[in-house]
């Protein structure tokens, strides 16, 4: 088990993993080799119904992209992250993460299919997740594009490798994160995510 | 208690009702007096961990305006609705209800203010739900614009006295809708809200 702690912990492509952090720390999520997407879902740690709401933050900020200085928000209106450093600026907070359901529904695809969805309930669950509970995730360096008209289209991530952006818990928090597993999303390829947490001091 | 069933209901101005509609059932949502909005959200009436979900609805949908023909999908990707007529046209699925948490860092109010988020919890507690089972609602007759760099803006709806929306049951439902409580939202007044259940047929 990587610690992030210590230096960069690597996300296989198509999977995920499962973490805490204590409130003042700053979450580094890296794209190491560029145009790949990290989907995140978070949870108060020690009150698993106080959520990360996409509705909330995007009410609050009064727009659909977050980046530097922008905070999410948990359903009960309290923060959770403000974003720091970010060096890619482009991220989504509006779709559900990819799940089996959606690649039947949207791309036809018969038998399983690997899914941020699947990879974060997986991880969540030994924390006394279940699958409802995840509702839409702030889909990291997911590049979503909202006409005036508002069709939506997913285009390719604007990230280069090696960019990140940084994340700074205003809570206690459970966190789930993912290397995602949808062609569309991340230009028809399958990369890792890396992530590195640099502990608050005391 | 007004029955739905043999007619229009009135949603006094800033409260809120939770009614159960069965599959087939077409649910009409009626802005009596022009420019209000209401707030709707809903669970499987024998599951509640099956909820509206704003985020599969847009992915699914690919736009972020929904109107006839359109699906609103539970976070399993089951649909829940299908919008049938709709003599308005616009509606939101991005924010959430307001709440008293909103009027207090949006609009800096002191004191209580009635919310929707408050008016749905409140109906919704007596079939044992929690306000944290509440995201993200579609909001009907709101008038939520998204400009291509991503600004929102919430613009006075453009439903006209006695337009009406209607969303067909896709599946058994418990509904909670509120007559808004935002000034915000609805131009500045208050006013109520109608709705009327047309009965599926056996």
């Amino acid at each position: 088990m990587c610690d992030a702690s210590h230096g960069r912990c690597r996300i296989a492509p198509q999977s995920g993993t499962a973490f805490t952090l204590n409130k003042g720390d700053v979450l580094r999520i890296i794209d190491p080799m560029g145009e790949q997407v990290a989907d995140l879902f978070a949870f108060h740690r020690d009150d698993h119904n106080c959520v990360l709401s996409s509705g909330r933050s995007i009410d609050y900020a009064s727009k659909i992209y977050l980046s530097t200085g922008d905070v999410l928000y948990a359903n009960d209106s309290r923060p959770m992250f403000t974003i720091g450093e970010d060096q890619v600026g482009r991220h989504d907070f509006l779709l559900t993460p990819c799940s089996q359901e959606m690649f039947e529904i949207l791309y036809k695809v018969k038998g399983h299919h690997p899914s941020c969805f699947e990879n974060l309930y997986t991880h969540l669950a030994p924390h006394g997740i279940k699958p409802s509970q995840i509702t839409t995730t702030f889909n990291v360096f997911m590049n979503v594009r909202v006409r005036e008209d508002g069709v939506v289209s997913v285009e390719p991530p604007t990230s280069r490798a090696g960019q990140w952006v940084e994340l700074r818990a205003e809570m206690d928090l459970l966190c789930g994160l993912t290397a995602c597993s949808a062609e569309g999303s991340n230009n028809g390829s399958f990369k890792p995510i890396e992530y590195e947490i640099l502990r608050a001091k005391g």
